[in-house]
């Protein structure tokens, strides 16, 4: 299991430092930062999923928990270090990046309860429902795009949900968003309600699908 | 069925919402949307065509049933999801997007009616044409590019596109478009008759292509 | 050999009505350009290349002519069809391209002789370089990436050589150009001489590489 | 071995020759010079990853020195030409690039140490243990995303890095970068440090992963 928590550790923490350099450097053109994101967390997806399934994600691992690919004895360590990783990647960002200009500091995100809950939800099911169909649904078996495949839909997400919720879709990077200012923590739990709820809803869409397209 | 109906309409109100938000969205960087678009579109292609085939498209769901790979009673309702998923994801994005600096309210896009038509038309028969041959050519069985491929060339043809004739190449978006206020009803039946003729010349050149390619 | 000439006109046709549409739409911003076309050259690779090789370039049909890939009596018909395609598609983009802003017309590139030809031949090098591997060197045989390398070998090098020579490293679309006075017709041998070189000096490293490394 | 060092020559000078034009090139809209370079590596190393394994970098060599993958007598020559690409690239990108306005000159990076050295480390890191997985893993063997997956490890790195520490990732870049005047000959050392730092890291968290993933 060391190396499963190891490959999921430098996932999740380079993802949190992408998410939070992209985050805290004005600098960098507009639009861009998703980019980045997107193009670090398909890159190891491709690099370690056949090490550890490469979640880098709480909510990802809980459904897989739930699905019974994750055994229950790795839901807590898989969690855990995701967090670890998450947490260390804000402190690096926080200290390595540029100063704003004008001394200004970074103003949290004013986040709207019911549209940040609506779009956490959306797009995280919609990561979700892509995760589970590259990684369990069995027509897609030993198939090469799931690292391009979950990269894209965390793009687009992170494109329209962004100015609306985030666009966490991960509870280890609302954690990660907490600690840098980016989120006040006192809104976390809208993207964590968001996160979960969207997960299990993909895990309950996938699961009618995959029972009815496989006994088709 | 159910199955197929799900992620028709899960993966049509994800591409309508993702242009929705968008085209809606006026602090988005110019020409980032189409990349958002074409990216949710490869991701829900690649992880639902082994259910539904991923039309997200009535048209794309006509010229399969035209040749035959959808069978007759399944268009009717396809179309349907796909129209009540877009209907559906606009409704949300009026809701959602951001207010309009200074108060302003969405402008109509200007349609010239022969340009628009010989856009959509060129632009659909690509999009069509590259799905066609990448879902049913035979020495392309089995390839793992088909998300790809049909999210570039709908990436290149809203940058070409958009300017010209708003780049939908598909029904259920021109239909949200409308529903937003971001094309004028009156307008689109433009629209539907070069998304229509584009998918039927496409089909026409793959069928000869595919004849000759697989007889030679 | 008509469903090769079909896919040839088709592909080359887009590919040039991508070029000119970027190239005389001062809307598009800036960079945005080579993301089209690099996509749309990728997706009408990737399917259209069981057909014909998806040359749509006539230094590219050259070269495998040389190679003995492409016979000698397609040769003719395949660059006479992708010039044909890539005049219409400039004739349709002079018609459908938004006007410049302040009536203005367009300024042909101001291209010097020594840089044009140098960054012709590098790219075009590296493009053909880059085709003759994926489809041809034994250890590659039906790789899924062709489309994905070649547009994206096409993308650094519009980035790169397009402030330079203008970015062709192919005649069909330098005939493209001039037809949209994009470039002048006096500059266009400038072009060609660096397409051909470029082209026949892939040829040569391909073919030193490739015997190499398959008796190693 | 010829073919193996003409691939490596031919693929570190396109490397460095982008990123040379792109570095100085001022009129290239900001934060699309990384995603020519990451275009132009991941397409090299679909097209000659076959011959040579594509590694365009001193201490990519290095690290597949130690693993024992490429044999001792080549580690030097493979470095020699990857280092003799990338400086006539840069001398090719100094005569080529458009003056800068105003007659202004090019400023080197200022870099500070500690944080030059850890984005160095970290991003060299993540990119060699993408490159030794997806090169060394035995469940990874064959698979066809190696090109796709280290461009956007490099790209996310550009982004995030570039403030920083100026994101080279390879003595041959750092080396380029010297040669144009974009970072200080005094200051290369912490490239060197961190590059190597890096790789070697990336070559223990490997060899941990591979051993434990493939025993269990």
């Amino acid at each position: 299991m060391a190396a499963k928590l190891l490959v999921e550790f430098i996932g999740t923490f380079l993802l949190a430092l992408v998410i939070g350099m992209t985050a805290l450097d004005s600098s960098l053109p507009a639009g861009l930062g998703p980019i980045a994101v997107a193009s670090v967390l398909a890159s190891m997806i491709y690099a370690t999923s056949h090490v550890s399934g490469a979640h880098f994600n709480p909510v990802v691992t809980l459904a897989f928990t739930v699905r019974g690919t994750t055994p229950l004895r790795e839901t807590g360590p898989f969690i855990a270090v995701q967090l670890i990783g998450a947490v260390l990647a804000s402190l690096l960002s926080l200290w390595a990046a540029p100063p704003l200009p004008d001394g200004a500091s970074i103003a949290p995100l004013a986040l709207d309860v019911v549209p940040t809950l609506v779009f956490e939800t959306i797009f995280t099911f919609a990561m979700v429902f892509v995760i589970l169909n590259l990684a369990s649904a069995r027509p897609l078996k030993g198939n090469q795009f799931s690292g391009l495949a979950v990269g894209l839909v965390v793009l687009a997400g992170a494109y329209v949900a962004g100015p609306v919720s985030g666009a966490a879709f991960n509870p280890a990077v609302t954690v990660a968003l907490g600690t840098m200012g980016v989120a006040d923590w006192s809104d976390v739990w809208m993207h964590f309600c968001g996160e979960f709820a969207g997960a299990m809803l993909a895990l309950a869409a996938f699961t009618v699908v995959d029972r009815e397209s496989t006994t088709d």
